[in-house]
């Protein structure tokens, strides 16, 4: 049997357009510093992107700044700012911020002054879906991008980070979207590209992917194609919870990603089932994929009040657009089965 | 007739074995980080491609530690260390960097403290090389890696930047290599990829692409291909030496990279002839391609101690693996009309 990705959040497989578009690019000979022809043609390549992901995220009126990573754009945005954040935030958004502001057990995080905090829309781990104050400093849309409908105008917020992979662009390239007037400091310096805030030569092939990929994600959202995956969300947290005894279901009674379940099993730890699910054939997460390997207690769960043994037994079920029903009831049936299990040795 | 590419400095057109490789590594899904199985083969393609890249650069002993540019690995090489360099370095080692060592006439840099200096092995716009003193800073190595016999191990140097795209991988996607030991400091912090020293999650896709390129401009270098190279440009400079007057043919007393060729007419800007040989579709640059289209005086060229008026009129006409000798006679040609007719205005 064919194995089951389930692990969307962590990383989307690369779009078809996306793909495309690379592949094109790779054909783009000049270095978009270069005033000839050559590099003229990598430079209109890099500012229609520009504008594509900028129509796609509702920022017209906004500056895009391509950066390798929404991890850079954190960086880039809230070093020397003093930014307010919560601990359910990225750790590369906490790296740079202090983790003060609350929130309740549902995750949803108070902020009470916008332009000083950083606020994420959706949460990688449970999928809780913020509601962003007018006049945010830093609104992390990497998971939310893509997924959800979402305009940066429309937010009020002064900056957003933008992940490509997460929408099914490829991986080390992302961007920092900047109300106009809004200064931010350059940490690489040099040739002096992107109007001078972030130096060294473009990603030309994985701007065009990024681009792509946004318009992609961007249209299918606007089709409503994520409800049918929120169906099928629903379809399977139902069927665990109706053979499950002690297992929570995270931030299931507040707004969440159509794509995400979080489910904690107190006393089964988060990484035994990855690695028991993986060796039956899906691909799942715990706690956040960008550890480099590492697993630990979910920080977010214990940011949300859950106890240790409780955080250390989440696991993250993500969907994606070709996600189907049969995907789904596999996976329950094989978890449920492990669960099973687990309960008996328990016991 | 078709156009002819004279600017393998500012960047290197796609070789194809980094576009296959490339084209293979879209179908890896995972994310790097993740566990499953999805998530190690991702893991694996990074780790084989850091191995080769190693291999290709003769780093077997040291750290690789991918970055998204050779500005990027400057800046994590640099910054708070307080390295001294020469004005002919790059602008994103300058960035970081004290501009107070010398060098004579020819572009030869001075080192009185090698493990306090950073240095070019090459320079873009001169091609001049210099000899690495045993136990430097930091090397430069983005222009000669690919182009000239390097070892990393064999330079003594503790540290080395690398950019895939001056050697045929894509742009957006470098190297900082350390001898075993460097501490650096973290600038991306987040996730905690590459081991701590650069979070964000990989550029996969390029990641492959500069291993595939790094092998293929290593197995060039071995087999001597670049000799060729040499011996059409120095057709070409001789061509132009024969019939100009006032022509300065910069560093060609010393050791230059095989591919370059940098002059300067004084009285006719540098800016003027990169114009008017795009429209007769040559593709050469003046001054250094990574300043935003922006063409000043060459720095590189001050600080070897032009005048402002001849560096103001240097040009780089630099060669590749696939250049042939119709290109360089046909650039001749062209070049040296144009230069004519300049020298009939200015009478």
């Amino acid at each position: 049997m064919s194995r089951v990705y389930l692990d969307y959040n962590a990383t989307m497989p690369l779009r078809s357009e996306a793909r495309e578009s690379m592949i094109a690019a790779m054909d783009v000979v000049g270095n978009p510093s270069s005033v000839h022809a050559e590099g003229r043609a990598a430079k209109a390549l890099i500012e229609r992107a520009r504008a594509q992901i900028a129509e796609a995220f509702g920022a017209e009126d906004a500056d895009i700044v391509f950066v390798s990573s929404a991890t850079e754009a954190a960086a880039l945005a809230s070093e020397g700012r003093g930014f307010l954040a919560c601990g359910i935030e990225h750790d590369a958004v906490l790296a740079w911020c202090e983790a003060r502001l609350p929130c309740d057990a549902h995750g949803i995080v108070s902020v009470a002054e916008p332009a000083r905090a950083a606020l994420q829309v959706a949460n990688s781990e449970t999928g809780v879906v913020q509601r962003i104050p007018a006049g945010l400093g830093l609104m992390d849309a990497t998971q939310a991008f893509g997924k959800l409908n979402l305009s940066f105008t429309g937010s009020g917020a002064r900056m957003a980070m933008l992940s490509a992979h997460k929408l099914g662009g490829p991986k080390g390239i992302g961007a920092l979207v900047l109300r106009r007037g809004t200064d931010i400091v350059a940490r690489l310096r040099g040739g002096g590209q992107e109007m001078g805030r972030r130096s060294g030569t473009e990603n030309v092939i994985g701007i065009a992917g990024f681009a792509a990929a946004a318009q992609a994600a961007a249209a299918d959202v606007a089709a409503g194609r994520w409800e049918r995956v929120r169906e099928l969300r629903n379809i399977l947290e139902k069927a665990l919870e109706a053979e499950t005894k002690n297992t929570i279901f995270v931030g299931n009674q507040v707004d969440r990603l159509p794509n995400t379940l979080c489910l904690a099993t107190p006393g089964w730890k988060g990484e035994t089932q990855v690695v028991q699910m993986d060796l039956a054939g899906f691909a799942i997460s715990a706690g956040s994929a960008c550890s480099s390997g590492k697993v630990r207690a979910s920080r977010v769960l214990q940011a949300m009040g859950y106890d240790d043994t409780t955080a250390a037994s989440a696991i993250r079920v993500s969907l994606g657009l070709n996600t189907t029903k049969q995907d789904v009831l596999r996976f329950a049936e094989a978890w449920l089965s492990k669960e099973q299990k687990h309960r008996a040795r328990a016991a």
